[in-house]
């Protein structure tokens, strides 16, 4: 068992603070790893205040890694000793139903275990996240990270990254296609790259005037001012896809009416209750369709990393001291990070 | 110009009346139907009654059209005098869009042209449907019926019928696949046969104990009582694929749970609002999908057809006199019909 130094929040309201505890001893298939980034995902924000309810304390978050192998268990073929590698929101599953068959392990049937806030399979105990200096995986949850990757701007392709990144895949967006982007946070900004790196004509989807500039930037070949009726009007019926983002319940109607028939709307960051409610006859007049899409599957996670080191796709990141971790959550509860804070763990050590 | 013996409503409230009106003379591309018989849709009394806004009067419902070609234009390749034919819910539509050069006349940019209540796109005039003795159509939109179908019972396979096999095609159902079907009316009936014919097994769900013996009759492999909470639980996660069709508001969050991962939810009988609301949450942790289906386009309809021929299937039908046409309605806004009526035009020639 590995001692383990990392930040944990000890309540909804304590913050995050340093915490000591033991990681498992390494089972046959499990990897070791020594944590050189970990990159903060709103979700952590989320659990640690306890906002979907549920939580169990003390919470490390973190499901954006990235690090070094340092010891694998009897079984593990995979990786070695030295291999750059990375885990991301989940590190188990049951392994047997259709879904892990086909490598969907995020939809599997008896549901996935969460990196942190999850409940071990084997031992019942409480899983901790990235927030860490090491952490304990079964292989066929760690994915090789390409060395030709930056790996502290390569952490948030483990959530941000997949994602947006499996959807895109999932529904065959490719060249000829017309996609949207709806929203411009740390998927979107996401979303705009993959669908740009897939070969779609790609529309950024915002209702503030001032990220017009930043999403042409970041690739979009247009960009849509959403409370603006008249841009709205002018884009309807041409969509073949949207990638929605949008954190927090929103009109989808408005939206729906920018697709031609048989587009497609993704949900990625919405987990709530779709209010207002959709009018039916806009799916029905144009055999359109609304869905939602989770992270993604082992197999295509390390698709992701294997696709972004061809395509020199990385995430935008602001490197965070772990000691400053509780005034980023203040800040990225209002948007202020351009997109994704990542935790160099090396501070972790000098806290 | 033919003289066109029909029934047609002058308001919204008159009820439907004896009514003669001229069709127009023969464009090059035009069929000539004497009509034999005409299903009665529950959009007829939708249009009739003015439910939905915007009905011109007087109006002349039906598209559920069976009849023979007793005359062609000049540049009729398809049919010729004698053949027996079907007009459906369409008569016209732009024939130039991506739409409608893919067979998807239904979703046609400009809107297709209904059969009745439509706007002609040449004259202007409002269209007059199948509740009549003859009706002009381009060859475009009139289908062959095989000589083997029963033409009185085949008619409502122009809309229930199409309705229902085109999103089941569309979305592959086939061999292995769990379906459900949810509803028991003209839809619901036809959804379940067509189901069945492409290999699923099929479960019918219904509020209504009284209609579990008929639907095992009509060839449900299993019957679910949507309002009994321990059959809802017990088929959980389990289906790939469910046709919705039923008419009104009603809560899709509990059809959603049945679903497994990657299941498809489409709608084919609800225009209005999706309340109460779905709840997100439901579409990402497995990636379900919500959708709509209109009817089909006309190589579909015709593909209908002869699927319904080959499989010996028809549509559950009642044989209405025209001058019954007002008891109908009342007896249809009840649901008490099986499961569809059908007029016989000779009654309109009695009358």
């Amino acid at each position: 068992m590995a001692n383990t130094r990392a930040y944990a929040a000890q309540s909804a309201d304590s913050g995050l603070a340093p915490y000591n505890f033991e990681r498992r001893a390494l089972r046959d298939d499990d990897v070791a790893i020594e944590i050189d980034y970990c990159g903060v995902c709103h979700s952590d924000v989320h659990v640690v205040e306890n906002d979907w309810g549920g939580s169990q304390y003390p919470v490390v978050p973190g499901h954006e890694i990235i690090g070094r192998v340092t010891a694998v268990g009897a079984a593990v073929t995979t990786y070695k000793t030295g291999d750059l590698v990375g885990v991301g929101c989940m590190v188990d599953s049951c392994r047997s139903c259709s879904a892990c068959d086909t490598g969907l392990e995020q939809y599997c049937d008896e549901g996935m275990t969460a990196t942190y806030g999850g409940i071990d399979r084997h031992d019942g105990s409480v899983t901790m996240g990235g927030y860490s200096d090491n952490i304990v995986v079964s292989e066929r949850f760690v994915v090789r990270v390409p060395e030709k990757l930056d790996p502290a701007s390569a952490a948030p392709l483990l959530c941000a990254g997949i994602t947006t990144y499996s959807p895109l895949k999932h529904f065959n967006v490719g060249k000829g296609h017309k996609v949207g982007v709806l929203g411009m946070g740390g998927l979107g900004h996401m979303g705009v790259k993959f669908a740009k790196a897939l070969g779609a004509e790609v529309t950024l989807f915002t209702r503030s005037e001032s990220k017009v500039a930043e999403a042409k930037k970041q690739g979009a070949d247009h960009v849509v001012v959403s409370t603006d009726r008249s841009q709205m009007k002018a884009v309807s019926n041409s969509f073949d896809f949207l990638l929605d983002t949008i954190p927090v319940a929103h009109d989808l109607n408005p939206y729906l009416k920018c697709l031609k028939h048989d587009g497609t709307h993704i949900l990625v960051g919405l987990l709530s209750a779709i209010e207002p409610p959709v009018n039916a006859g806009l799916l029905l007049l144009k055999r359109r369709v609304i869905g939602g899409s989770l992270i993604g599957g082992m197999p295509e996670t390390q698709e992701v990393l294997d696709f972004c080191a061809e395509h020199n796709i990385t995430c935008d990141v602001e490197m965070l001291d772990i000691r400053d971790i509780n005034d980023a959550y203040v800040r990225m509860k209002k948007g202020d990070v351009k997109y994704r804070f990542v935790i160099d763990m090396k501070t972790l050590k000098e806290g």
